[in-house]
């Protein structure tokens, strides 16, 4: 008897399918296009020589070597959560060691909190646009998608109490990138900050924090995180209700698949069984690589990176200004690695992403996938930390034409 | 408003708590225990030198430092998938890279097949004892376990297909370890594994075949895997219902996490979104790094971990012999990294472990966690892979005038 793979495979996955973005991945592979489609760090940014360094060091020490190629406690290695609650410090956040997880990237951060809280029916809040590969985590468990309600330009969380008191399915939890948001670039204001951690703590609704940008601001003085603020008003971060995830993808390279989750301990208490259940842990000997990097690295490696950023975004900025028709808008971010798009109405990115390949292969991510409710067919987003300055320059000179000729159509 | 996370969680989760083992693990910690506990390779058998000499060729080349320190393909590192097509070549089974995913160590892959299948009440068939990290990463979706059903010293699959049409919930897949079983040792003979291809094939039942341990066998003549029976059965890896998890952790190191699933590509289909949403990707660097070493380290290596866990297999039955009571029944391994132990049914494992750890020091796990109906608490497995020769009979003859004095009593 063959197997029916069909019936056999739980229901909610019998249906899924690869996503554009997956698809649009693989054309990377073609040297000929310019790809502003993934979120993808600048390598040459990467610290090839520290991490070579550490790497060394660790291997070269027999007894450091059997710790790092060894199975790990799953909460994380002891030096580099006492590292990240130095950092959450400087953040402005007083925490323990039992307040950190170590995650494989922040994604794994992501697909463990939908882990957690959700099971089918249960409601998400989530702006829209936001994060694909946060939607894809959390779509795992099935639930219902609210909307983080945003006002002027997006940002605002007002009415955002309303949404605790519908007849809808209670909000398990709200997602927010308060910094530079992917897609968009955009970034919560102090008082959209302080309104949506005091709007959360008055529902009791747990706030999932997704900080991937926070560092990567070129512009503007840095504000508060949520965590930060919720931990001043709860008076400790056991008291509060946000789940802080971070990254050093953005910051040292993502190849080492490495990030961390900050939350009050009973979170962190079921997160680690959770960890324990899906992988063990982490890598050992990346988590001690990173650490040493981290602890290592000279003051002027971030500084670096945003330099490196600043100009590509203002470069993308300057050449959209002169190539891209009036009609079309898009975001001035102050950090991050997007600019949103948004075109005239009656335009289809998915459609406008085929013929640009076709007729001058340049790539971007059409903007519906960020939508959890199917719209945003309008929308597109554009990567500027990849590409040097001029080839992001006749990329977007190349979009421009086409944007030309698809409006005179 | 105080978040009540209780509340928040899902269902699922609010009473999980962590396991015996966990708590045992922290015990390692303190330099007096002898541990029989883990399931942890002996460090000093890393190939450090070569996984250093290849760290430092992967970071020194700047073009591979830039792959291995940045995003990467959901389904693995190509050439890392391309050598397992050899791999499992060598092992019997013709197969493409379409088949191949990697995973962040074979856990991963468990977790992996629990969410492809598995909705709340399904059936999963399991050997009892079976290997507790397999009951963790199921139960987190809610099935009921049906018994793999053995005779004849717990390895004969015989009553198998009465299972299939009981008035029980139809089984999404059975879990099987053909060689050397974590906890008990055990293999199934090649019957055996004849017997249970053909019955999983005529209900059209898909099997997880968990290798863990196939390359770590002291004596005798390896058998072939389910899937290369299968294969064979079928016709092709595509046609047959075997998903085969592999890993690197017994044989180079488990602090770098990389294991694979070799399974048909419709299934390998469905684990790549999993994946994507899961983690993205494992470490782009140490999947490079795995490669490297796994494609120039000397074919004496594994010889050399068989070796050394043979002598240290049979010091342990050795002092068992001579330090046990006549009343407790062990196993007798071919390979692999455990023995159990079948104690009067009357002794308590647990009780034996608390009453261990007070007055010599010396760790085990308890046995019935590994039972997914909670029975065996008579049982506990004996780990032999970490410690020294002197160390383990030291550790033997310590326990085992415990149990003569819980006898005794």
């Amino acid at each position: 008897m063959t197997i029916d793979w069909g019936t056999q495979f739980a229901p909610r996955l019998r249906q899924a399918k690869g996503s554009a973005i997956r698809e649009l991945l693989k054309l990377l592979d073609d040297p000929g296009i310019v790809s502003f489609a993934g979120g993808i760090p600048d390598p040459a940014l990467f610290p090839r020589a520290a991490i070579a360094a550490a790497a060394q060091r660790i291997l070269g020490d027999p007894r450091r070597a059997a710790i790092a190629l060894q199975y790990a406690p799953s909460e994380g290695y002891a030096p580099l959560r006492r590292f990240l609650v130095q950092t959450m410090a400087s953040r402005g956040v007083a925490c323990a060691v039992d307040n950190i997880l170590i995650t494989s990237g922040s994604q794994q951060a992501l697909d463990f909190i939908g882990r957690l809280f959700l099971s089918p029916g249960d409601m998400v809040l989530v702006a829209r646009p936001t994060y694909l590969g946060a939607l894809q985590a959390f779509s795992a468990h099935e639930p219902v998608y609210g909307k983080l309600p945003t006002t002027g330009d997006n940002r605002t969380p007002e009415p955002y109490a309303a949404t605790g008191d519908a007849g809808a399915p209670r909000a398990k939890f709200a997602y927010a990138i308060a910094d530079f948001q992917n897609p968009t670039g955009e970034s919560l204001t102090l008082a959209e900050r302080q309104d949506l951690v005091a709007s959360a703590a008055a529902l009791g609704l747990p706030l999932v924090e997704d900080a991937a940008y926070d560092q990567l601001r070129y512009d503007g003085a840095a504000l508060p995180s949520l965590l930060a603020l919720d931990t001043a008003r709860a008076g400790g971060i056991d008291a509060g209700g946000v789940l802080y995830c971070g990254t050093f993808s953005k910051t040292i390279a993502p190849g080492l698949r490495i990030g961390w989750i900050a939350a009050p301990r009973p979170v962190i208490d079921k997160l680690v069984l959770i960890k324990q259940a899906s992988d063990l842990h982490t890598s050992t000997f990346d988590q001690m690589v990173l650490h040493d990097v981290a602890t290592t690295l000279p003051p002027e490696h971030p500084a670096a990176i945003r330099q490196s950023y600043r100009a590509r975004r203002d470069a993308m900025l300057g050449a959209l200004d002169a190539y891209f028709p009036q009609t079309v808008r898009w975001t001035r971010p102050e950090g991050g690695m997007f600019i949103w798009v948004n075109l005239p109405a009656h335009l289809d990115a998915e459609a406008l992403l085929r013929r640009s390949l076709a007729e001058v292969k340049v790539a971007f991510v059409p903007g519906a996938s960020f939508h959890a409710d199917g719209t945003g067919r309008n929308t597109l987003r554009l990567n500027f930390s990849l590409n040097p300055e001029e080839v992001a320059i006749a990329g977007i000179r190349r979009l421009g034409g086409v944007l030309h000729r698809a409006l005179a159509a």
